[in-house]
């Protein structure tokens, strides 16, 4: 019989990593306008539940480019910890310490790329006894074969796979806990759900 | 040495969540056509069986729309649990009591989107002793990645993975308790196979 | 300046060639559900615009099997051909003559396979002098590659290349002259069509 | 030797088919994300050009749903034909008057869906003389093999196939006339752009 | 640490079920061409290696269809079962008997399709103690949505997924053997190797 | 009005371009088994319709390899030009008088690489006059946008594309003309025309 | 009857039109890998056959990006025009001059984005009666979609789609005019060339 | 909670298997050109952290031809072991007393093909007791279907799958170790990353 370790508004926390405009061109398993959505989404995520959010990227001053402008405007007062070499953002005190402040024992991961910079510490993490959560369409890779490689490792080493769509409907529980702010969330980062909500909108308003 | 789960119509239970006309406009990973069909071959397969069969909407009166309708129509006193903001169909009272009447050990389960409405109660179903068989081909998503996460989701847990068809084949046992029968369900939802039977008909009726 | 020959519903007859139980088998070019769900959709677009329409087969007593009982279900006044041998329709006498009779200068064509029981009535009938519009998705075979070559070999030659639903709405030219009937057209053939239906008579009902 | 019919932004018109809310999940050639990027591309650069833009839908108070809000909001003062029937806008009176008194040679067209809503009035323009430059990535419709064969009718009859990027590049003809203003529209609409100016103005503020 | 559960020709027999010719039109997850050289490959490798070989069919009489005729004439004397009814060919006796008078704790199983009459057996041999082989290369299905499906099922349950080729090396283990059998068996079913030996004996002939 | 090219057994010839050993691991547009079958499929069709068939490889004692065996052994009394040095074979006299020398102004081309082999022979004999007749799916190149190219080049200097099934049934005309010699040649080279035959005489020997 | 434009070495040049490392993150119709060394190939066929080469850049100093250093290092002496700001490079007196000053009539084009760096000045030059030949691998765009519409407008308007295989064995005529010199270039360039030319002289040695 | 085996540069030994001229014309799971890009990186990422490098072939004399030149020439005092029959490199002695020899526990495999000369090693050293590390993107075989079930075989043994990406990140385990070193490395065999970093250089060069 298996648990059923469930994503909890008040022991999760969201770890953004390396997701750095020259890295960004490196990812092509996911079409560009539906990754720039998906991480945008994951962000608004965070914030809307208010989890402890940590930032960081990897060699910032080099070819890797800066963080996303977006996250960072985003995110003014989350922790962010421009490592200054350390490959596994793990390995690197500071952003350990930023984790273990927040408190809490689920980690939701995304980050470029994939089978590095969001699975070396979703590993490290795993072997601390935390629940990892990596949010796959928020990270990004070469292609899909090495995604699917990074998958199965991550895994086999006991990591969930998921969604920040999937992500923010086990958060909320209950649409009634607010409607219109998990509405607002799917609406501005699901196209066909904006669309449903257009359609419905129109046709309740004349009513 | 595995156990071979293996399901028996005397202690499976359907469960269909939220096959809703709006939240079918998010479907992606299946052609519609083809999803369509499945999802209506699963409720003739659910009847010819005569397996207990659970209806849950999420929303309904909301931009997620009303159930399918050809759903509520074949399924007429079926219990059907429009639920008033649970996301995971689990944390509803009323469609647990549902699934606990049945009195069956085993949950047949799709739904839309599968990392949501079939992941979340396939996984809290798999804690509670359950088991679990996920009908893969009528429960549909965003897009191939998405259904691929969800799917690693899932059968890390427990979960096994079937096709209607699969279900129905491992339901009947053998082709005797009722050619006929099985015939039909197969000719009306595979058109490969209604054509096999159109040639051998038109050559038998001949001879 | 190109002209553009636009079908019209009093100019226009349907040919349907070789939609028969063996050959379907050979059709991997598109899905079988989808397929299906094209053709007959077809065969209700030219019921409902009262088309003149001809039935043909391919030595239907052997291997290639009898013509889809749905079809010859549907038009039972309709010219019905089994061609003794000639594979390109066109050669047939019976099948020319019953093209004639209709009176019409566009030919609307489907069929199985794309590059043979299609292609070679449709070269004949462009040398003809007669417009052809093949509906790309109402005829099948092989695979892509060869489904390619033959729209190139007669989109050079003068074919239109359309699906049913583009010809239904060329056809029509106007909802208003019966919204009914052509919204109950596409809700039966096009899920996402229906399920919009749906939802909109379900929130207009309630207003 | 063939001519260069080159988009001139004083010879051209921008037209909007059919973006309604209710038909958008008809789109199936091309991800959700990166159509309604496209589509708001187009709008935005029909916007810069200054570009007269008419937009038009097809029965928008049934479950073809509203014009997408986003389109209605930015051309406040454009034409809006709300056609009562005409599928074919070219068929309807005050559109066609809308876009004689642009009195442009050059039209650009984008819509949903592209076999129907682009084909149409693309083949009656070309008909009547107009350039046609089909805008493909704002345009969609239900699968692959649906939007080529309409490629290759409209290609036949002369219509020229583009992308919103490539008619803002033809239109813009030198980065010297407004480079911020390109700039913007591309960083807005094109990540990988976007991604590239971000690491610039890094690198370049610092030096 | 785990076991290497290794394919030794002494411990192995070979599952051949329903390879017949109706449902193999069933079979879209392969390409036809490809499909009919993996299954006589296996059976070309299951006569080198001189493994116990059964053959099974369902229902043969019926729209089914026969064994695939090559199969038949390969293993004139091998143990054939025309199951009844029985659509888990493990449920009936014969065929268990059959496999029990092999006297070998390895199955290598193929079959039509994949996730019935491939993992039924495989999952009821694994209950029971055996190594269970499937050959996923000669085995078959409607779709690679359903294939991956039931190939997660039975990885779950402890299945090796193999290919004919890997199996043939497995069970060779050394070149030295015999080159010349393993060798013609590859040449007569690996185009690429084939034409390796080609131009390989051309050059050295000539030297 | 456009006029019907078509083939015509007493008008053509075949000509196979550099089907050759190593080159054939060049060729990734196609899979190895299929595109295998195809070649001999179209050798069998030039020799079941007696078309005169001329043989050409390039550069043969070098790392191009031999010209596959089979074809050799299938026609020991063509033409074979193993060309010294021409790349194009059209600039080879030899082969030149081995094309003018069957009198036929039909060719039906085949070769490897499809945009250097096979298109420049091609384009050639266009120009001269002659009726070009591609057999796509018997001729091979590096990769699907190779081949794309290719076939937009030739399209548009006046080839027709073909298959080698399309062509075989334009040859035949009427299956009366020798049903079992056609049956045979589609049994042979198409696994789902041999599994329908296999089906249709299981039954009606039974009859 | 059409005439075979064929590339002559004695009439052609090479454009090699913004290959910058900016803008290369923007192209995803093609793996890098792949792209990388078809604009290497290509530069090596040009020099190879002492073909004018002319280097074009647009606003390289902005976030487009340096040329790729390789070209650059490659032809030191070829004419290179950073263009100030026009988009088609046809539209700057430099290059134009550069093209005349050549005294080609035969144009190799290729660049990023295909749709607009290569298809203007393609256009361009086909109007001012150059023959164009756009070598499409080397060429690269966002994704397919848009280069199948950019492929399209090019031939329509009369341009020839090639490879820069195709087009060094077009260029060629004859292996013997220096079969080395062709060897090298393929071996190169085409892993499966050099494997075989590998294999080929171990063997020959040998003997 | 799940141990972490993290690739460590002095526990690791890197296992190179059957990377033969012929047999690498059967690897159609991944593009020519990147995959020989994959393994020469491979290569110089075991030079770059002087990791015990073995390598092994099979048969070399015969059909599957010699070791790549460029592996061959890259670790030329390197254990080399021409295995005279054995398909599993692990059932020969001098191979594995190589193994033995670098006294290291972690293995680093990548071959072709895939389910054979990667899996058979990988297995067996897993039952030994080292840890696997499969370099999936270094490692090709037949097609997809094929790696696939190799992949799930071999992580379902206990390997870890990984690029050579990933691979060199984890041993880098830190930037400051050697910036230059691994920029190298990245720059010569990631096109994405050599573009980010020639803009890098030329805009700070500038500065």
């Amino acid at each position: 019989m298996s648990t059923y370790n469930r994503l909890n508004k008040d022991d999760a926390a969201v770890l953004l990593v390396d997701h750095q405009a020259g890295l960004l061109s490196l990812v092509r398993d996911i079409d560009p306008d539906r990754f720039k959505n998906n991480v945008l989404a994951l962000a608004d995520m965070a914030e809307y539940f208010q989890l402890p959010t940590i930032l960081t990227t990897s060699f910032e001053d080099g070819p890797n480019g800066p963080l996303v402008p977006e996250l960072k405007a985003q995110f003014p007062d989350a922790p962010y910890i421009a490592r200054p070499g350390q490959i596994n953002a793990w390995d690197n005190e500071d952003f350990l310490n930023a984790v273990k402040a927040t408190g809490k024992k689920q980690l939701i991961i995304a980050g470029v790329v994939t089978e590095v910079c969001v699975a070396f510490p979703a590993l490290s993490a795993l072997e601390k006894g935390f629940e990892v959560f990596v949010i796959t369409d928020a990270s990004g890779t070469f292609n899909a074969m090495t995604r699917d490689a990074a998958w199965q490792r991550m895994t086999a080493a006991g990591a969930q796979l998921m969604t920040w769509f999937g992500a923010a409907c086990e958060l909320h529980r209950d649409w009634r806990n607010d409607i219109e702010g998990l509405g607002t969330l799917f609406s501005n980062h699901i196209p066909d759900y904006r669309n449903l909500i257009t359609s419905y909108n129109t046709l309740t308003s004349k009513a």
